[in-house]
């Protein structure tokens, strides 16, 4: 029985306990919101020592980091690495995207070293098998993309992206829009591909009991993929993207009735003022489904730069609904990540997320922020530094800037606010 | 005659003209929009080789960089190198806020090297000099400090930030308000020190005729500081806050009666949920003055990032109608900013500056991001590269993470969705 078929029961599993306490939020709330699918608990009862996490209305917005070889880096030692850094930085989740080496033996090392949720785009390992299998990976088949759902679904992936709302209606939409960009999404792309190929329909649509059978059998998180999420501003918004969107409202609801859990990912690169709209589109077409977003980034033109380009469209996504930010490294568009691109990737991210959850009323999310003021005001380092969202990132800028015992900071030295309002008002104001 | 006198007489100026020729809009509307104040052009008659540049309404979002010494780094060589560095990067100003070593002769040798209009807090010197003169700084006359105003003015200094609007009525209401930070600018923290000390007002306020007077002389734009900005979310639109933010609107007219052109400094630490009511509220309280605000950073939890919250506080103020972004720096909270520090700054202001003005319809800003779209869809790396917010930073890491020669990237290497598209769907979808 999945989390969602065992909160309908009334059953309060210990994953919704765990999480209930993680968020301060009472375990009743926790159990409706997963019972109405308002809230995912991504967990395949194959992950063993997972420690659950909730996601969805009401909760801590969470944070995506995406790692997995490329067949230019099959290195899997390299992508353990870039696990500990994430999971070091506070990624809530990890995806692994590998696409190069020995890709079920990088899974497998991935979800038997991570407590956080893990997820997949399985396509991604059908399109490689095919290309190894066949003359020309475009002859995949719809049993080869299965197999894999099934085979990582058996290994424990507690999440998987499909691109089930990639139909030949959305990509008729697609193709008289005229898009500068087409698709952007590795997945959808290649599905698009192949349906027009083939001339056939997606079957990850067409075969979409299939798809909520095998989700069903292992609780397994789908993720309705948005393989036609607009891959830069002029694209955003158009009629193929919402045509999909309402496409995998309908599945969410399906998955719904047989008690599978079900994300719903979105945009992409997306202007400013679409953000807001966007996420409440999502919102009703998806009827409160929690909606999992890649950015948005708010401009196209600063490659090397794309977490803080995505750090401000998911601040604003996060604050106008959206529950899950998929993190955006400064690698975006340039290549793959390292170690470092990871780090930043995260952190910026959980400043978004964290933004954002300060205005939309999150349990204890403006505490955090109030603590650190007050270690302002008293000049006290050691608390600042601790309450840093990156301690060690704050502490080594605070050494290296600074002579040891400084009571104040380089920027201003004696002239610093804090000091001067401490000396000469210092009696007058009241103390908090 | 000031640029504004000069606007409302009619003349059309060579700056006025420079300004409409980089904006790409009509050099009557500059003249309209500086004569009635909503644009400001800071051009100080002295600023020999100034290539001048509008801030205000309908423009493009303007990005400053601080520099200057501090008492623990006085040393001017490295202040120079972060103006290149600024200017390097795409400032549209910059401020001396130099406090350590000397700093007239780094006021002037920034002056003397630097295109883009140069600011200062005049308040910052008539401190340090204050503290050598007496026994104590807080001895300082307001003669002192009109005397630093004038020498500045006469330097050829093109902005000066005067917090003219701490008066006690404020600082009654910023008693009575109960704030974490109470005063974190480093001048209102200072000024308001000397004002309880000395049981008077502000001098800025009382003889603010008297700066209005020097600002003519020498066409010095007032920069109205904020020196009630809050110093955390907590702070956020307070009373206090608005309170200056009203008396500054007033002083606004008043300069403006004068033919002085005058900028209204903005917050500070601020909630995503606040940001567009500061917008509306100071274009209304100050009728349109062209607002230039510092940060506003959206959570105190990251020292380390706040160029990353800055920017993602600085797109929404931008977009909600901030005409200039003071940059922070990664550096903010911990220590004077380093070279590379300057750099990541401005080019997350820009980011957040140009992120408003796709949305606010400034003249070609959406055109850049449609060029890059343009370029990754063909895969042309050249043009990516080159239309780079930062094309030095951008062309090392395409260097840096992809074999050369690559046609695609590492991060999908031959699944990536662009060649695949190009492959399978190539002659069926519409080219741009």
């Amino acid at each position: 029985m999945t989390q969602m078929l065992k909160a309908r029961a009334g059953e309060l599993t210990p994953a919704m306990k765990e999480v209930a306490e993680k968020e301060g939020i009472s375990p009743d709330i926790i159990l409706e919101g997963v019972a109405k699918g308002k809230i995912a608990i991504p967990y395949n009862i194959h992950h063993i020592n997972l420690k659950p996490c909730g996601i969805g209305k009401g909760l801590k917005t969470k944070v995506n980091a995406n790692i997995g070889t490329s067949p230019q880096y099959p290195d899997i030692a390299k992508e353990m690495d870039k696990l500990r850094t994430a999971l070091d930085a506070g990624a809530d989740a990890v995806m692994d995207l590998s696409t190069g080496g020995d890709i079920n033996a990088c899974r497998k090392q991935i979800i038997d070293n991570c407590p956080v949720c893990v997820g997949t785009v399985p396509i991604y390992q059908a399109i490689v098998e095919s290309k190894g299998k066949y003359d020309n990976l475009i002859q995949m088949t719809a049993d080869d993309l299965f197999g894999v759902i099934e085979k990582q679904a058996e290994d424990g992936v507690d999440f998987i992206t499909v691109h089930c709302g990639v139909t030949l209606e959305v990509i008729e939409r697609l193709r008289r829009e005229g898009r500068i960009t087409d698709i952007v999404s590795r997945g959808g792309a290649f599905l698009a591909g192949w349906m027009l190929h083939h001339e056939i329909e997606n079957p990850l649509f067409e075969q979409y009991d299939r798809l909520v059978e095998i989700a069903l059998k292992h609780d397994v998180t789908l993720s309705l993929g948005d393989g036609l999420r607009p891959g830069c501003l002029a694209d955003a918004t158009d009629k193929a993207q919402i045509q999909e969107l309402i496409i995998l409202g309908e599945l969410v609801e399906r998955a719904w009735e047989q008690g599978v859990q079900v994300m719903v990912e979105g945009p992409g690169h997306v202007p400013l003022d679409q953000i807001a709209a966007n996420m409440v589109l999502q919102k009703r077409l998806c009827k409160e489904a929690p909606f999992y977003v890649l950015g948005p980034i708010v401009t196209d033109v600063a490659p090397g730069y794309d977490h803080i380009t995505s750090a401000i469209g998911g601040a604003i996504a996060a604050w106008s609904g959206a529950d899950f930010l998929c993190y955006v490294t400064p690698a975006e568009h340039l290549g793959l990540p390292t170690d470092q691109d990871v780090r930043d990737g995260v952190i910026a991210s959980r400043i978004a997320g964290h933004a954002a959850d300060i205005v939309k009323g999150v349990p204890g999310a403006r505490k955090w922020d109030d603590s650190m003021a007050r270690a302002r005001k008293n000049l006290d380092w050691e608390a600042q530094l601790n309450l840093a969202i990156d301690p060690v990132k704050a502490r080594a800028m605070r050494k290296d800037k600074n002579p040891e015992g400084m009571k104040e900071c380089t920027m201003c030295g004696e002239f610093c606010a804090m000091k001067v309002i401490g000396e000469y008002l210092g009696t007058e104001f009241p103390k908090c």
